[in-house]
């Protein structure tokens, strides 16, 4: 059961302008699932991504990125379900150029104008022919309102379609901002991959919109973990189509407010897929307070969600504070002082000077552990920076879905 | 069930000349447990130890740490199990050395000459009179042959004691090594700890011995893990007490013999305790060959061993490759080709070249996987450094232990 789940209703999705999407079934696992999802966008859109950093990543997410870098203007974007093309060698190469050239023909689109995506199993080769048979079936349904189909679309083992939206009124306009996610995070790498898609219809020049897209994913899709497992396919792509005639200018206000919003839904969708991760029984928030820098507040975040032994007591609602003492020390901070940090659950103070607060009575902790929602805050006293990743509990059903997936 | 567990019969096990051990009962967590445990050295006996680089490390570590550092000589160790004495802050300080204080002036040492250890429950003060009144009772039953009885008195969790004996004879004369461990690895940061003791009456200097211990964690207790959750407490002795007139210099035929032997020793106490893991199903030895430098080889040996979704796999004997080469690929290494390296299950090469060898079926696989006891071998084919880390399946037992374990 995904926790505390909302599901927009239909009105609440708004289309993109400049954004068509469309979908078929190419019979890649499942005959008959809606399994291949084609985005096409208008003319003069910016498009811009972030790709898992695994070293055996598949074959699409390196034809993206070095598509992008070569600064094709991308025009549409090719997901298929059922089969990750990861683990393919030379052969995966070829399938996903093969596979894009074929949309980028139907669409009169120079090859490099497409980026592939796949999400499935790996190490199988990629059923090209299916797949480009389809093609023609999803451009033929080219529509503005696609967007909750393409969510369904995207599923893998995922129980609910993960999409957000947003209207902002700017100068008069309306911006749009409309997304999609699919997967568990890195706790699927079979059936695999975290994908994140989202288009706007404001203007973002080139750029400007890849240093946005790569702050937006290291406050959403960067700072999820179910098991610490990093997918070989997980990609995150901001699209900003320009149609709304809203422009979009560093150090403006209208920057101030687009990036927050396209943060806002970038982590209402990654927070969706930990919501419905495998197993899962709690959305457990890690804060970390005044480091030094980002990276020792992301170790010691880190280090207590990766901890198997503080997943169990979350799932256990046992507030177990030497589990969480006992991540933070082996966080990798040389010089951590043990003695001057504390830890918050909720707005318990649990642990202060290196042992049980003196007035924290276990009642206390256990209603935390008890919520569906817990927060952990740990606050280092070292230095200004904050950082916040999310999790989930470790449950019987995890090891048994993970334990039974293949058989 | 412990996994292919060996508990060698009484007559196996050999005093060491210059070592009495004391065992007494201070009830500190059941009555009539025994739960002292006192090892009193020769004069002239060399100590040397290898801790937990936990930051929240428990106050006998930090005074063990800061007695050997001191260059003390250590004639007595004092073990409690049923309280870590770990998060107490600065009373927890003032107990080990309260306690261990006792020790001293029963035996005639200085307050310096003894190291305190503790395991059990963490963040709850050391019953510090309980134990100064075991001490003199555990001192009154010194003996020589007590290892057993020492094996059972520092259990905690474990479900079998971890004893290990050898003796060789190098010019006539007979050199003895026994040693016991306790714990679940890193598995159990409550009822905590990792402790091995191993003591030869072979005579090594103090450097050397300091030397050789970290050498031989390194071949050891520090190869080992179950979740990747460092204790607080963990620690590893060993004590030469030069009685059987062997003396062990670097360089020497008799230093390789001794030393190999007293590796032998630890890996055995070592993997005791992964083979006692709980839940564990599977006993897992990861071997990375070829690598650059030792760091790499246990970036990926790592890798491998926490990641919940290979050692799920593990326990459900299925073959799946995508998760260990996902894991292999997440290991940290920047410049790694993934198509050169070589996987192998058991004898089977399973994946070369970035993806699956051509010859490889997957019931090959599956007959390693039904083994209880598998060996995975990554060769990286980029330098001559091998590493092995030893480590278990995640079963539901798993979960169930730990999410009960303080309800």
């Amino acid at each position: 059961m995904p926790i505390n789940f909302h599901i927009p209703k239909h009105h609440e999705i708004y289309p993109v302008k400049g954004v068509k999407i469309g979908i078929a079934s190419a019979g890649i696992k499942t005959e008959g699932k809606k399994d291949i999802t084609v985005f096409y966008f208008s003319e003069h859109t910016t498009v811009a991504g972030v790709f898992t950093t695994n070293r055996f990543c598949a074959a699409p997410v390196q034809i993206c990125k070095q598509r992008l870098a070569s600064h094709a203007a991308i025009r549409a974007l090719l997901i298929n379900t059922g089969n990750a093309n990861a683990g393919t060698g030379e052969q995966g190469i070829q399938d996903a150029l093969a596979t894009s050239a074929v949309l980028a023909n139907t669409l009169h689109l120079n090859e490099n104008q497409v980026l592939p995506f796949s999400t499935g199993v790996i190490l199988e080769p990629l059923p090209t022919d299916k797949i480009k048979k389809a093609i023609p079936d999803a451009v033929m349904h080219f529509a503005e309102n696609e967007w909750f189909n393409a969510a369904y679309s995207i599923m893998t083992t995922d129980t609910v379609p993960k999409i957000a939206s947003r209207q902002l009124i700017i100068d008069d306009k309306t911006v749009t901002i409309t997304g999609i996610s699919k997967g568990a995070g890195m706790i699927r790498p079979n059936m695999a991959t975290m994908l994140g898609f989202i288009a706007t219809d404001a203007h973002i020049a080139q750029p400007l919109l890849e240093k946005m897209t790569t702050a937006i994913a290291n406050q959403s899709f960067n700072r999820i973990t179910v098991d610490g497992d990093t997918s070989t396919n997980d990609s995150f792509i901001i699209a900003a189509t320009g149609q709304s005639g809203v422009n979009v200018e560093e150090g403006t206000k209208t920057f101030d407010v687009i990036q927050a919003a396209l943060t806002d839904i970038a982590r209402e969708l990654a927070q969706k897929i930990i919501r419905d991760a495998e197993g899962a029984t709690k959305f457990i928030t890690i804060t970390v307070e005044q480091a030094k820098n980002s990276d020792e507040a992301l170790k010691v975040a880190y280090a207590i969600a990766h901890s198997p032994l503080v997943k169990t007591a979350f799932f256990a609602s046992d507030p177990n504070l030497g589990r969480i003492l006992a991540a933070i020390g082996y966080a990798g901070i040389a010089d951590l002082d043990t003695q001057t940090l504390s830890l918050y659950l909720g707005d318990v103070l649990v642990a202060s000077n290196g042992g049980r607060h003196p007035t924290y009575q276990e009642e206390q902790g256990q209603a935390v552990m008890k919520e569906e929602e817990i927060t952990v805050r740990v606050v280092l006293y070292r230095g200004e920076v904050t950082e916040t990743v999310y999790t989930c509990d470790f449950s019987y059903d995890y090891v048994r879905i993970n334990a039974d997936y293949r058989t």
